[in-house]
């Protein structure tokens, strides 16, 4: 199968979703702020990742999980519009166009993502096809994976750099500020799917899996990728001095990690009923260009 | 009734709850940030409501929602920690303590609010007595009235202004900025309790009279308070240019206003089980020096 135009195809299918789930309402400027950063593109991983997740796990109508999968979407472009400001990762460019606080303001910028958060557990709490038993584990999911425990403490680890050595600060920082997120997402997916507890576990294990592999290959991407194709500057990582693994074990070594953790994650999914798309996903993740 | 000690007693109830539910973990500085805020004090109003809200309706037990009612807090202290940056009201002191970001920067001051707002719906998320239907229904009222539609886009509307005239503008302001959080706390006090649709609206719009009734008397205290009560700086909506109930209407047509607010809120629950003790807040909102 070509999983480049599938996934495209899908990240299409939640730009839509997105549309029908994009919060209108006044103040303008903050309503456009979030519109703004909403539709700015992107792989749509996260929300693609429950959907997939699920349909892995059994579940064949995702039209009424399509509104958790938006809200995943809410939750990461919320933490893109808090990590490009001036006292985060001062960017000025997300894929190639003016961050969010460049058009509307540091202000706008801070509430926008603030609101972001907050809409997302409002939506999914919206959410009347779903049983309440399971919205609470799918909020409790998302909550943690983004959260102090989650993103936002590897978000922080990234900027304290408070262990030890870097080995152990790299790895908490990538587990933390990437692959939790991306591990709620596929156990998210499990929940909606009433998957047991060993597919559940195989959906979490191969989410964590991925999302290392995911950073890395990011990390990777940072110091050999095209510019242009990339849409974002390169090398930016070196000139910040960040810790990266190929800084820590060479770009060789890196890619080999980021390969062990994909075929584990394959490996992972084997128990379900359907793993192959997600299977072709794990492959992509470390062939992708962009 | 002596209000005044017993709401003191109350915050002091929720102060030690706050205690037991305040997370630790790594990185250090990031939670060290979100104990400082949380610690800092205040009247803890929001989760005093939450709770005698529901002890109005009808529940005697609270000790199995007092997580709800912290979680509350962790979303106020988020609010706080995030107003106060430099590209929002940029203030140096709170409560006679410097503000967060001046104690542990600004990057970390915006992840220790974002943080704090996930981890109030994780919490909330964990609750094991409350039925996960009621879960879901105090997840969307606090998402809600502090989210685009609530506390966020209050804030907003208050950087934006951008009614046409400064009566509809303030009405806004305050009914979002301030109000809605409020009002959200006694609706959830009112699930809480199991309360029928009739008790649920009496709370609810008490709730809001009381949230504008506050509102106005904070923007009386700080033209006409004692800085050394008030433990901040006065007349600092003056020096802002801030667009204030005693700038448009007066100092004695604002109290007034207040006070015809706290009447309709008073009368509005006259139909719930316990009504006393809320109606003696009220009566207190507009008496308080600080």
């Amino acid at each position: 199968m070509d999983i480049k135009a599938y996934l495209k195809q899908q990240a299409e299918f939640i730009n839509k979703k997105i549309q029908e789930y994009i919060p209108l309402g006044t103040p303008e400027k903050l309503f456009e702020a979030m519109a703004y950063s909403l539709n700015a593109g992107g792989k749509r991983l996260r929300p693609v990742l429950i959907l997939e997740s699920a349909k892995a796990a059994g579940k064949e109508d995702i039209n009424d999980i399509a509104d958790i999968a938006v809200a995943a979407e809410f939750v990461h472009t919320y933490s893109l519009i808090h990590d490009d400001l001036p006292a985060m990762d001062d960017d000025d460019l997300r894929r190639g166009k003016p961050t969010c606080h460049k058009v509307f303001g540091e202000a706008i910028a801070i509430l926008a993502g603030d609101g972001l958060q907050s809409y997302a557990f409002e939506l999914i709490s919206q959410n009347k096809s779903v049983p309440p038993e399971k919205l609470v584990k799918v909020i409790n999911l998302l909550a943690h994976g983004t959260g102090i425990y989650g993103m936002v403490g590897g978000q922080a680890a990234d900027i304290l750099h408070e262990k030890e050595n870097a080995f152990d600060d790299i790895q908490f920082i990538h587990t933390h500020k990437t692959a939790k997120f991306i591990q709620s997402c596929c156990q998210i997916g499990a929940v909606l799917a009433d998957a047991t507890a060993k597919e559940e576990e195989a959906l979490k294990n191969y989410g964590l899996y991925i999302g290392l592999a995911f950073q890395i290959w990011d990390d990777v991407l940072d110091e050999i990728g095209d510019e242009k194709k990339l849409g974002k500057k390169t090398r930016k990582d070196r000139e910040k001095n960040k810790l990266t693994y190929p800084a820590l074990y060479g770009i060789e070594k890196s890619k080999k990690i980021a390969k062990d953790y994909i075929e584990k994650a394959i490996e992972e999914i084997k128990i379900l009923k359907s793993p192959e798309i997600l299977q072709e996903i794990a492959k992509y993740i470390i062939s992708r260009e962009v």
